[in-house]
């Protein structure tokens, strides 16, 4: 049977000025692994999905409108191909429309926040996988880390500096319409050579009248350096979370070893938290060590092994990532997982 | 890293008899504007979805059986990039397949109905963004106005005519299945130079037992016009909605006026509502002024700016668009828009 | 208006050695028809989707990695397209990533069990349409027999031999992960000239502590062959269920001739069920006579036409498809249905 066929090409420099040619790209990403989860009480062992990139399907595309000036559009959804499933929006990983120019880019719709993008980039795992940097950001009870979504933002106006030597730069409105916090957030980094620096602020605006969302400001804060020796990778991130009663400090130090087609990673993750819940403070933390190995078999098909281990003081529950039994607190949460990432 | 480009070509008389070969299409729409709704009790900003398009993502594709007969199908779903939510079925705007050939189209599937398809083309604004000659079809206390699907249906067996001269035309049956009502409708046409005239019909007839719907059948019938004057289009529209105890007519002038790579746009929908609710007669009606400006970078990208302001007499509570604060009835709703169209 | 046009080329030896470019495919099918269903208590009509083949949208690619070494992704969702639907998990129809070369090919993710693959591909009707042979698996109550899903596993991995003669084989495991019942299953065949014969077995295990989840194995192992004897393809089909107190065996006996373009399918199908439902044990049957005719316009688009009629025993009330009212049991159900098929 004849069936439609999209032909490859190469599409170097995509989001570059010597894109001048209009194009519509399919994408996407297939990561699935077998996991093994123990939290402590009994090991859950399973086939799960994302382990060093989030599973996802997209559409872009970019239109050279002459002088300079390019129209572009991305929609991409997450998926779970353990199950099949399509995750929430359906494309609520991405959905923006742009306008590109000498000016820069203005992007409108869904999009990452700017203090998340700064730890994804930073984290060798990606923020994917049992080894995941977010894993040490604990969501307390009564505490709002995870009272709504850190990763990104609905109805956001963005705003990207152009290519100004080794200087970038973002900056995020996003609405709140008066159901939701309006979020505010800025990046600003330098990469040049072997080394990249960048620093993010993002603030989730309290709005009086909304009920059981925020009763204050949720301020995030981070840095984030990394330095390529060649020989390894050097990363570093200190990431801030500030809210009414809640004080998280978090510490990220990584190391990503690059041998032949495959590379070696570590990262240690440590987290402070002060928080009050019912009028008693208390002072926590939480450690993470997360070790992998990467092999790609090509750009887009690649194997790789995870483990990583964290330790939960007593009243934190974190673990390294699902299927597995949460019981109680305090526990040691301990996981691995053995993978294919295949990207077309 | 290699991505899979799909090649962009120009596909001019996609539909016309002069497609010989076979195709499958990729398409969309990505339309994106800053909003600002104020129904007299307060202004909300927002970032939107669909100022002048409504957002989608779509494939189509025509296959040339040879004899002149073709084959067609078309999926198209709705989705608001400002959020990256698909609405609904996911394909709810359009799934259709089609057997094409000198006897016309037969298409099966889910489709506009005739009634709606002859108000939408009428309408300068397309029955998008704050000015959609929609808003001003009130949903009433008790009236089923809103109270099923006035644009498109389910289950739907359609027929479109052949080209004859001018002369155009579609039939559609849509099967109640024993749940919903069954809809008959029809569109006849004339198109000629300047000149484009259209009626449509359409009933959705009650079905005893069906407890929660109709208790009585739905009528819908319009009459549209265009006259093409090169310095401006003219248009008017003539609607006509029955049901029990429900009477209501409105009317729509417009004008568009291109200059340049732009067009200005001006519609004034006026409403007369005639209900009985709860054995009280009631004669209602409201008015809706909106202007707008499009500017087309390119036939694929549109830059926009919408206003429209609508007034409700007392009883009546309808709105130039959402998101919005809607207190009591007989307000004024004040709405503007700017924005993006990207189509692919 | 430019659109993005998906070129078509022919992809012959799409899943064969041949396939030395790396290719990503969309494709689809829209199957519509319209179909009545009578159950002994009236007629209804409807518009219905998937006759002879459960319309779909997917993306699929394999991708060359040298050395005879492949990847391949396959994800497929399902759709219907008499309303738009997109159903449940948006990809669940199957969601892979694989690995391949001449050891054969690991897939992993949500994908067909071994034992219903082997009882559609001997069904003329593909276990589509009112003459699909699933008809006669009964959902009696209480019986697990819909209890779980015997089409589709999350979670697996699957091994599927490389080609060796005319031996065909594959095994799969789906991981529980504490919440549904793991799957084993194999399947091993032989196609050579005009015989294909092959048989399959799968065990959904009981876990322990599962609550509403079966409260042991249930067991599925079937038997299928073809002979085509060019002028008519024979088929034979012995299917069991096994569970705690129910057993059941069904038959299929089937012929598909070929006229032309066209070609005639008949098909008959027995069940024998032996249940204890409260203490009772109760022995039922039903019998499905299957007729259909597909005339192929090309080798994408196909018209067809089914006639089915099921005979339920007192206490049994399958039917030959939906919409269609069911009341008590034992009832004869009698449908027809007359559609287009189009894959793209």
């Amino acid at each position: 049977m004849k069936k439609s066929l999209l032909a490859l090409a190469a599409l170097t420099a995509f989001a570059g000025a010597a894109s001048a040619q209009s194009s519509v790209t399919l994408f996407g990403i297939v990561d699935v692994n077998l996991r093994s989860i123990d939290n402590g009480n009994g090991t859950i062992k399973s086939l799960s999905s994302s382990g060093i990139n989030t599973s996802r399907l997209g559409f872009r595309g970019i239109e050279d409108l002459g002088g300079g000036l390019r129209a572009g559009f991305w929609i991409e959804g997450q998926m779970d191909p353990d199950t099949g499933t399509a995750q929430g929006q359906t494309w609520q990983r991405r959905s923006t429309v742009s306008l590109i120019g000498g000016f820069g880019e203005v992007r409108l719709g869904r999009d990452y926040k700017p203090t998340f993008w700064n730890t994804t980039v930073f984290d060798p795992f990606g923020t994917n996988g049992v080894g995941n940097q977010n894993n040490v950001l604990p969501t307390l009870g009564g505490a709002p880390a995870a009272g709504f979504n850190l990763v990104r933002a609905d109805n956001a106006v963005g705003y990207f500096l152009p290519t100004m030597g080794g200087v970038y730069g973002q900056l995020m409105v996003a609405a709140g319409e008066g159901t939701t916090q309006k979020y505010y957030g800025g990046r600003i980094g330098y990469a040049a050579g072997p080394i990249n620096i960048a620093a993010s602020y993002g603030k989730n605006d309290q709005e009086s009248g909304l009920g059981n969302l925020l009763s204050n400001d949720y301020n995030v804060w981070n840095v984030g350096a990394s330095f390529d020796a060649k020989f390894a990778l050097f990363a570093v991130l200190y990431n801030k979370h500030e809210y009414t009663d809640l004080d998280l400090t978090s510490y990220m130090a990584a190391v990503t070893v690059p041998v032949g087609a495959g590379k070696f990673q570590f990262s240690y993750n440590h987290s402070d938290v002060d928080v009050r819940i019912a009028g008693v403070r208390r002072e926590r933390s939480l450690k993470q060590f997360a070790f992998g190995y990467q092999y790609d078999l090509s750009k887009r098909t690649a194997l790789y092994a995870h483990y990583a281990q964290l330790d939960n003081d007593v009243g934190l529950n974190s673990v390294v990532g699902s299927p597995g039994r949460v019981v109680g607190t305090g526990f040691k949460s301990k996981g691995y997982e053995f993978g294919v990432r295949h990207a077309f």
